[in-house]
């Protein structure tokens, strides 16, 4: 089972209660904490976790400050692609007896230099032994509600957009700096109808918005912003791990976004295709207007 | 660095915020979502994780059912020990892909099972590629500020008493349910000055909660309850894995609760000792009036 049936299965046989405002199968669960705490203005709680695992997310001889970092920017990034602050983190990590505590402590490092960026906090954690090194951080994040952008709302007629460039995630994956102002500049200013962060590739991520959305989209190859290091289209839409902000915008706002006066200091934002019906299925759209499908070609786990 | 001495690392380096009434040290961060939330009285969040590793929780062979059961009770626990009520968790889970997507699919039915249970939901989870089976579970739960209970709070003069019996764990660490409802019970009539789950061994967990709270203890070996299967009084304080709530209270109240009539159904009470100035030392008092040191043995990770 791939993740995508994994959370396909979690999404079939677990109904969320009242409170769950969206659970399983997207960046991180939305959660109703005003009817917990008796205010119904209150902001939502963002939970979410993400493991990474030596061997397929880092190789044996990566240096633990850049595991730590790594692991806590693509939580990072999961609250940011909702739109919302990230707050709190639990660190567990495993690691094999012979590491020693020089690279326990070089992982914690890591995780509290990109978290200290965010004023994200350290909360607690846990440590085991284990063959392989692996470190699962979980995150905790607010949002306002009207703020909260899920992956599932994209409508027909917006259209699409992509932060800084694709295909840089092969050299930068480990030091990456997670969209978290991007991302609160956008859902607090212009509401996007939809965002996820590109973590397992620019078409897998892009099938999973028109998936949830039930939407199909038109995408223009020529106007992706590659990065200039990337090997080929094809590697720069398929590699993963950009952690650049993938979202949606009406018309309007996306015309308001892209001549906005004051996006003075945030990474450039291009404007890469349209959202269209389902039945049109999720494609690209060459120069010479021919059509081919995007297939959710990206970084599977399984 | 074992966990002990990871925790504290952590506790001196990262100071926490003014919104974490509890940072690093306890089985659950609390966090203060009144100030988010823009109500004082609001609930406290307790947030909290554990990772159980293939080959130190449990074996190759163990069914995938009762580890995802682990995985998720061993973190209710946590919350139960804080006075709480869990909430929401996220299920991190690596697997060797020749373990198949059956062996996945019950992992999350054994974490759904003793999580249905106590009406926690499963909000999302994360599944990896990984050589040994790991599952990481991160809880979500809340507390009334008033009852949320911590390690390091016991008084020298209370009493120190435990739910059930020790010793029990190695038979049915797999298959254990947590003391949530017993600890509801005692966080909202009894206001324990500190408790602890027993999640490493009686002798480990007791000299947490005695330097967390800088205090000694005298516990009466000959009053612990020992379960029949226990091989050896040793044995039955230093395995761990019992998951029983280790708690302090004031001498009055620890005699309300022992005579209290409405705790038909709840598992057994038992007195097993005083909390005492912290120059005294953490002892055993034998029959004949000597004492003994009680070392911290118990399960260490590292």
């Amino acid at each position: 089972m791939n993740e995508l049936a994994f959370i396909k299965y979690l999404t079939k046989t677990i109904k969320p209660k009242s409170d769950i405002i969206r659970g399983i199968g997207d960046d991180a669960a939305v959660i109703d904490i005003g009817r917990m705490v008796g205010n119904r203005h209150a902001c939502s709680l963002l939970l979410a976790s993400d493991m990474i695992v030596e061997g397929v997310h880092f190789n044996p001889d990566t240096p633990p400050f850049r595991i730590g970092w790594k692991a806590a920017a693509v939580n990072i990034s999961d609250i940011a692609a909702m739109g919302g602050i990230p707050k709190y983190i639990l660190v567990s990590v495993g690691i094999d007896k012979k590491r020693g505590e020089r690279y326990l402590r070089k992982i914690i490092q890591g995780a509290r230099a990109v978290s200290d960026r965010f004023g994200v906090q350290i909360v607690g954690g846990d440590t085991n032994a284990s063959p392989k090194t692996v470190v699962d951080v979980s995150i905790t994040g607010i949002v306002e509600k009207k703020c909260a952008v899920r992956r599932d709302t994209a409508v027909a007629g917006d259209m699409v957009l992509v932060t800084g460039v694709l295909g840089a995630g092969r050299d930068n994956h480990l030091t990456f700096t997670p969209r978290v102002r991007e991302a609160r500049f956008l859902s607090t200013r212009f509401r996007p109808s939809a965002m996820i962060d590109v973590s397992d590739g620019f078409c897998l991520d892009l099938t999973r918005i028109c998936e949830a959305s039930n939407v199909g989209a038109r995408i223009y190859p020529h106007c992706l912003p590659i990065a200039r290091k990337a090997r080929s289209l094809r590697d720069a839409t398929s590699w993963g791990e950009d952690f650049e902000l993938l979202f949606t915008l009406p018309v309007r706002e996306a015309r308001r976004l892209l001549t906005y006066k004051g996006r003075h200091g945030y990474p450039p934002v291009t404007l890469i295709g349209e959202v269209v019906e389902r039945r049109q299925g999720i494609r690209f759209v060459l120069k010479n207007g021919k059509t081919e499908p995007i297939k959710p070609r990206g970084y599977v786990h399984f």
